[in-house]
């Protein structure tokens, strides 16, 4: 007998065989549960979505933290809200400029199950320079001072739950004033082909707070249909550097993203480009 | 109750609600199933793999078609293998300047499916610059002249059952061989998340028999892990065309592909780029 763990919004359904379930519980804030899975690994699954595992979290990982970053002036001081599991903050300290980071999560048991299940993801928890909030995101920028902060990363679960605070046109404007000049908002803005009112919405909310928004994509597998999105926002137009292929050499191995693939995430399908406006 | 129909491979699996079941059956090669989804519209199953639906054909049929279609010096006459649902010729009319397409499905059975329940993916077939013929592709290729199309396209299935004889060695040498200079082979080549061993062999198996042999992406949300890979080859190296924007914008409206599109999607991330050497 094989047993699978299911993703299911009623008209699809995703299916993972499972090998062993290492935990199941209840957070103050979502549900939890932590799989091993034939095909993905270790699998972390919050209010039964999956937000990672072990085989394919470099994708959403590498593409939410390196882009931002190589467009970002600085990385003195970077924000990140969500995160928990420490992905984003791993690849951030990959960069040989990257100084301190402020990690906001709202919800303990999930930094709690990464380090617990997946050492790897949340190795960067280790690091000194990164300072581990346990908070609210919202009310944390509600209460930041102005230009604090050279690149903020809003890497957060979907917009249900104990996400839904972190789409909001408020929350962005707050988000931009607590970035310096030169600096730069990411965020990860959902499937493609998820429906076009709540991807325009999102789009919206940010673009409404910058002078330039520019979504780009990826593929992960164990995202709902496949593939992702995330978006960079800022007020000037930033340009990945003249020396991209050095600048990502020097982060070390990817398996993800490389200078070919810095450029072309930026190429967005036309379904998608009609649901933005 | 809802009932799903789901794709398995045992250690993952994609289910979609269906509202309605058309048509169950078995072809002289596979079984076939046509369902109305909830959130796919009308899906064709061939054993028990998802071919196609409604609303995301556009994607797979626009990426085999145009891209090589584009980088193709001239379209006078132009061969599909497989491709009995129309989807592939209907985009290549779209080209002011394709001539003859010969199609060469193996079974009628997905032609008159495709006919039956999907006109809009099918209109092709009423073009006369078709001709349609029920045969076995291998052979096809094997007893066709040399340097008979200025583009051969393989629009199989997956290499297992009916489309297993599409990727080997001696198949795309047949192919090489019916290409006029300047033409090019293009074929569907699996998800890029499918197991290194698959994806290295099609790609070996092209490579060894032409000078160019470059693969390319997308996205395509009812394949499994959500993306794709075509693999374009050829023995000059080809390039888009520098009127890239116009070229595209002559073909009509199209829902996925563009001109950022056209050159981003030979960017292959780090984990792929891996497994085909």
């Amino acid at each position: 007998m094989t047993l699978f763990f299911t993703e299911s919004d009623n008209v699809t359904s995703y299916g993972y065989a499972i090998d062993k379930v290492y935990e199941v519980g209840q957070s103050k804030f979502q549900s939890y549960k932590v799989f091993e899975t034939l095909k993905f690994g270790k699998m972390l699954v919050l209010d039964d979505v999956v937000m990672l595992t072990e085989k394919d979290e470099f994708v959403y990982h590498e593409m939410l933290a390196h882009i931002p970053a190589l467009l970002s002036k600085s990385l003195d001081n970077v924000l990140v809200i969500g995160g928990g599991d420490g992905g984003t903050v791993r690849e951030l300290l990959k960069h040989p400029n990257c100084g301190q980071i402020t990690l906001c999560e709202i919800d303990a048991k999930v930094i709690e199950l990464s380090k617990k299940y997946f050492p790897q993801v949340a190795i960067g928890f280790e690091n000194p320079k990164v300072n581990e909030l346990v908070a609210d995101g919202i009310e944390f920028v509600k209460n930041s001072a102005d230009k604090t902060y050279d690149l903020v990363i809003v890497d957060s679960s979907d917009p249900i739950g104990p996400g839904v605070g972190l789409f909001t046109e408020a929350f962005y404007a707050d988000c931009k004033r607590l970035i310096k000049s030169g600096g730069c908002l990411a965020a990860q803005t959902e499937s493609p082909w998820f429906e076009g009112s709540v991807i325009q919405k999102i789009y919206q909310n940010i673009s409404k707070n910058f002078s330039y928004t520019k979504p780009y994509l990826g593929t992960v597998p164990t995202y709902p249909m496949g593939s992702w999105t995330w978006t960079v926002a800022s007020e000037e137009n930033l340009s990945l550097p003249s020396d991209l292929k050095k600048k990502i050499s020097s982060l070390g191995v990817l398996n993800y993203l490389n200078a070919d693939i810095a450029k072309a995430c930026f190429a967005l399908p036309e379904f998608y480009k009609k649901k933005l406006v």
